[in-house]
């Protein structure tokens, strides 16, 4: 059977999904396109699949739709042919690894990059600010490019969070534009959590008060500063070495 | 005089800038928003302002609206207080110092980010193919924060502009996901045009078939690829050790 009505019950319960309150709610979220469903399928997060002119098999439920249908889901300029559906796990922090910490990263192209830098660089670990913006928005997965599947991903409140690290002998290291100590400079043989801040205004100042120092990328002083998903995935690539 | 009508002839001449044929056919372009404005003011490259409710001397023309003429200008959600109009200027590229090539390009968040990045760690020579996205338009100019003055900039035809640089003594770098030399292993002794490509498709056929070598940044094997102005960037970094 296709569902060829766009206000079909299940077409709206999955419509809903593209606003961040019903995915809280549902604690599920949409993935777009054949990549993304084909990450969530492998990582073992794929519920179901919502198909239209196209049939693939994942093991989980499907539903055929019309076109008209799937524009109606779909959030991209071009409307995908396959879309998945997938369950918010609680992913427990490794408290082993070191920890990348976002307080409030706003763009979710900007969040979506520096996941994918974690994975390649090894990170495993991402910790987000209740003021950060949301991951599961169909932009950050989009950036993301199902790299959030490999990852560790907590969201809470960073004060508190940030204490319970120290306790569990993490170094708190901030990000600033020229105070603080070269990135390169950073040994290796210790536990870190490394903070990076809002686009304009960097970290919080709650935040800032708990960091044990602060690294820098060294620069041109023409430049004032780097975009947050190059300065992360830099420190992470230097980390990782 | 304060400006009052939107459609009078000067201001629909600015807001025609937020095309690209007009740009291109006029050979200006525009610059929002206090920091940009100072920027351009800075390097040279502003030739008047347009103000709103308030007043700022740079030595150049000024004209002043009122808010419901600024906002038919303005392409952010907020609309600025200060505008700017500057003219595109040709930079010779130095042909003593190293060249990142873009090979289509296309989004003006990542050209953006390279731009900013490209100051930050010394590398003076950008050059676009003729495929990539337009440095002036206001997204590109907001995500490079200014930095486009620091720079030189060319668009051209890849494929004749690499031959010359070749015969101009550049080693021809194509950047590769997997195959090549690792950018740590880069030698700083020689002059390097480094390409980059398009955020899907990667450099296009006739480009690769020119590059002396690819380099490649060492990744975790989950992750297919980065995003193209972190690529960029940590490769800028690297040469800039």
């Amino acid at each position: 059977m296709i569902i060829e009505s766009t206000s079909n019950n299940k077409i709206k319960d999955i419509r809903k999904l593209n606003e961040k309150k019903y995915r809280d709610e549902e604690k599920k979220y949409i993935v777009e396109g054949e990549h993304l469903v084909l990450e969530a399928y492998k990582s073992g997060n794929l519920d179901e699949v919502i198909l239209c002119e196209r049939d693939i098999d994942f093991g989980v439920p499907k539903t055929y739709v019309t076109e008209a249908v799937m524009k109606t889901i779909s959030m991209l300029p071009s409307t995908s042919n396959i879309i998945g559906i997938c369950s918010m796990k609680d992913n427990e922090i490794d408290l082993n690894e070191n920890i990348l910490i976002l307080d409030g990263v706003q763009d979710p192209g900007n969040l979506g990059t520096i996941l994918r830098s974690a994975v390649a660089f090894n990170l495993k670990n991402i910790v987000l600010s209740e003021t950060s913006v949301d991951m599961y928005n169909t932009k950050s997965l989009r950036s993301a490019q199902g790299m959030n599947f490999y990852l560790n991903i907590k969201r809470i409140n960073l004060v508190e969070y940030i204490s319970f690290l120290k306790e569990n002998g993490y170094k708190i290291l901030g990000t600033d534009v020229t105070n603080g100590i070269d990135v390169k400079s950073v040994s290796k043989n210790e536990k870190y959590a490394i903070i990076m801040g809002n686009e304009g205004n960097g970290m919080s100042d709650k935040v800032r008060e708990l960091c044990d120092k602060n690294i820098y990328i060294d620069m041109n002083e023409n430049c004032e500063s780097l975009n947050v998903g190059v300065s992360a995935s830099i420190i992470m690539y230097e980390l990782n070495k």
